[in-house]
């Protein structure tokens, strides 16, 4: 489970009948928009030069919602897994795919696991948290929090200048989610060529939210920034993260790393964002900055060494079935909401107190 | 609160009377030394160039140890603070240290904190965290797993080569905690030069964990990664964590990512670790490797711009008081605890199951 | 969320499209067999003179189990609702029933709830739990914990004497689950003669436990009777807990009450069960004994005051709608499956722990 | 760990160094009176003819609070252990005295746990709670939230006729904590008659919770009744509760025990409160009205037969050592605690969902 107020729980196979997610605590009266929802997940299921399984991405409101608000009792939302062909996977329960979970799953569920698709391995269950995330946004926008996620590297492209929050929102329009452009073009060579190859390519994603006030977070336990490697260590694939400058900031000085506070229209801010707008564990008022790396896809067609776990002996496998090439662009929506569950979460933590702050001027 | 089986919260602040750790869910017979206690929080206190607050680090068990082991029962342990000197940072309460979280403190908790030596944000609330992660050392030695970490970068210096679990051992012979000696005095040489210049400087640590059997982890929500990620973030100052190749990953292919499976003496293992020992979210018999990026500690003696919170205007500041140039060496130990902490925990969950698994044959 | 190792959500309304169960922690390799399951439920959904709405009870298993067998991943049941008539409902949002839910559900969601047929409040609910229940069933099987629950006073009918848990299991050929044939009678003769008057009647039901071992329950805080008591607590309708001889303990001696140790056949046993299988908040291996105390069902035909919300003034309410006379009876099969939930979790706790100790044995 | 938003961990054995209670998530500015908890301390130590050791009750606050309030950060509160002697509870460690958690202990713990003056077993770990209990008070009194508890019945002694809040304030002047004076005579004697045969007595505490807001409570799961059972039973001897009618409503009709809904000055009320203040699991504005049992003191003189463990062998003990002849006086404060700590907590959820609602009218 995500969250202590707004509780967030994923479920479902790649191949069983559906994916989807439990929330526990969201309030009543929260606009869910099915069309928005929608919107989401098919954001979430294209990609560039993505796997061709084709999903309705039509969600099953199976509770918690009424007359288009949340009620404020759990919600279930539900979505049919269709379109699926199980049989390349068979051989993956004896070869593992080197990189994938294949082997780690058999031996921690004994072989009762079900394998087919990925099973809970797959990215077919974060289409359960872009379901979530949609709730959490409109929960947000409540408040004025928006956030938008864009990829920021393919492979060895990278964009390298800052892009502000307007920018990033135009990342939509490039198949890859990339708001630069050139490198746009560039990420897509870099994927295609890849593909050609029968190989898959890494990436970085960056997510932006702004409008939070200073003060979400919990320290000295339940920081911000950590609850938020939390969720988004939910998403497959992903083997770093770092918040505002990350590890660029090892190589630092004090004098150039810290956030100078200033004045603007009477207002205090900070004059620069290194810091990736949190401060020991707390929302310091300035955009939250987040950037995720992810490893390629493992799934590839070239041919790679594995080991047959039933026959114990070394072999080759090529990975046949339908994979992304490349998974960042889609993972943009799905990172984008496993963020607005956390701040959902600490918002509402937050509320909690701003209310209780102003029982003591009675 | 981290852990489900092994829970740890900690409590305290910097001149405040003690800080603390309470450790709930510890089975019954693990040994609790307090020699051991204390050499790791010797380890803690010992820097290079760092603060020269002085604390005798001697543990008091206040709760949850008999006769030298554990009870199974809530385990508190206790140190005293001492040695403190609040004066210089009165000031703080109204021009807030760039960088820090002095300002978001005072936000949050609307003036109500305790500002004294940071407070709660003061690196002193990781010796709780070293001294539960003692206890979780001692669980994890019964099933052979060890951790160790070591000072791979300050500033510009970088460890670039591998190093084996034994290697990273002998860092504590360095006064960096880095285990390659030449790097390790260029380390100095940047820690010095920082400090005489009033700033200080960043790093990068890494850990190693060893001896993991293949399944800690509970996937979809609390993967072994994301709870790694959530304890560290617990530790003031990281801005960055990634697990194996981490941020590399998103340059390579995935034919160069994967970690071919091959037979080493009858049995499965990788023939490369780039994954960092876990697969979906799951450890997978390698050696778990994370590498954390600190931030250089805001606080320094050279000038910097704030803002007045009181008369709300902009202001210069030099932080007078007694700070580390740099963290990473004492944060070494902090790590491996935290790491200790989040595997004794994953570890109880999975040993449920073996159990389980064993009634299965009857 | 009930549980810590086996936890536990259910959702759903009583007429929205389903009601259902999130189970998360199930070890794998426990067998889920379908027609169990739907036997628990069909002895759910049937009571003495209960509500003649049908349910096909037919659970559909969205995720979790693979060849009827848990998979290790999170579980989750759903049952389509069906046979609804919303209509008679409509009023009740506007004239709260008097000792139902309706009013404080209308405060405390703000007018967002799904009201029709009780939403949330609904014995409908239980359905979920059950499901749930026959999966923490076939787990505590495998260690040979067993668990049933019989009535044991409708209205001023009332069994005196102590029941084996043989006998209990006998109940269920009464209809109103009462293993003394005698007042099972008298039972039904209560239920029929309020229903007649258009009114309902309340009731106490009994679950015993056997094959606990020594050791489940981790006090101070999670006591196995204290979350027994919570998970009770979701059953609707409750308004009394007790264990073992509860209440009436209160009026007896220490050297009354307490229960002698003995030896039979070389093992350590009590004599009598007074404590009802727990001290200290910890199973002693004795069968556990809970009695829970039911109200009325407030929803009935007899002329009633309430206020209408919306005119703000006090007027006469008749239910009409579909409800049960009585409820004891059905809630047999669901407090069987709250008390199965919490020893799963328990259990699985428990196991962790003994499977620790055996690794000091190296 | 006991609650969500408000959560509250006990620790520390009867005759180790101290007992005390870890508070996380209390927000900051609730004023912390160093002798209103000394006085609530007090109270709990003092009972009529009660063990005569004597604690001085100071507490030491750990944490968390700073200048007379909290600072919104983990307070620990810690009473010092003092007038302890051990030696009369060697013996129990292979002779369980019966009734008590000496043999589940032994068992459940492996031996490990600390067996001196009962361990965490001991009444002495309610110190803790009622450390809790004093800040939960003072957090309630900002909404105006009040709680008092009294005694109802001691063996036979019954208090039948129902007591207002303010007549129930007024049982802390009886040495039984009984309002009725005449009954409070005969609760005396029972207990100075029992504890001259070497014997110990039962009873009932009745717990009341005055201004509460209508919505505390988040069912399915989290009900306000179920969250109040768990921290009830965490205060040791507990063995049955109830609210409003409890027991005695199993034997009405739905027409006797619902609450007829009227307007009083304009405001919907509840005629009479059988339903004890929750209905659903959400507390409804009236008065939340708990009885809870507690069975006679197990450590009594009078001969009892045990069994030797390390001899295994039946054998006859008696019980040497200081123990109160009756609890349920000094439990009354004890369950007021417990009870605060649930409705701070549940309070907290509430303030989050009113003041998000308030963003809603922007």
């Amino acid at each position: 489970m995500l969250g202590v107020m707004f509780r967030v729980s994923v479920f479902g196979e790649s191949h069983g009948p559906c994916v989807g997610v439990l929330i526990e605590g969201c309030p009543p009266g929260v606009e869910v928009s099915e069309e928005d929802m929608r919107r989401e997940l098919l954001r979430r299921s294209k990609g560039f030069m993505s796997t061709p399984r084709k999903e309705k991405e039509e969600v099953f409101i199976a509770s918690g919602v009424f007359r288009g608000k949340t009620t404020g009792t759990p919600i279930v939302l539900l979505l049919r897994n269709s379109d699926v062909n199980s049989k390349p996977y068979e051989v993956f329960r004896r070869r593992p795919r080197p990189g994938h979970a294949d082997y780690v799953a058999r031996i921690k569920y004994m072989g009762y696991h079900d394998h087919r698709g990925g099973g809970i391995f797959s990215g077919r269950i974060t289409a359960g948290l872009v379901a979530a995330g949609s709730v959490a946004k409109s929960l947000l926008r409540r408040q004025g929090i928006r956030i938008a996620a864009h990829t920021v590297q393919i492979g060895k492209v990278r964009v390298e200048r800052e892009m502000s929050f307007d920018e990033v929102l135009r990342a939509e329009e490039s198949p890859v989610r990339c708001a630069d452009p050139e490198k746009s073009r560039e990420m897509m060579e870099e994927i295609a060529k890849a593909s050609e190859e029968g190989d898959s390519s890494g990436g970085v994603a960056e997510v932006l939210a702004v409008g939070l006030p200073v003060g979400l977070g919990e320290p000295p336990i339940d920081t911000l920034d950590g609850d938020l490697c939390k969720a988004i260590m939910v998403v497959p694939g992903v083997k770093g993260i770092e918040f505002g400058d990350g590890f660029r900031m090892a190589e630092m000085r004090g004098s150039e790393a810290n956030d100078p506070f200033v004045l603007r229209d009477g207002k205090v801010v900070m004059e620069t964002n290194r810091s990736g707008g949190i401060n020991g564990g707390i929302s310091n008022g300035m955009p939250v900055k987040i950037r995720v790396a992810f490893r390629p896809t493992p799934s590839i067609r070239k041919e790679q060494r594995t080991v047959d776990l039933d026959s114990v002996e070394e072999v080759s496998l090529r990975a046949e079935g339908r994979y992304d090439s490349c998974i960042v662009p889609r993972a943009v929506p799905v990172l984008e909401s496993v963020v607005a569950i956390v701040l959902a979460d600490h918002l509402l933590r937050w509320l909690s107190w701003m209310k209780f702050s102003e029982l003591g001027t009675k």
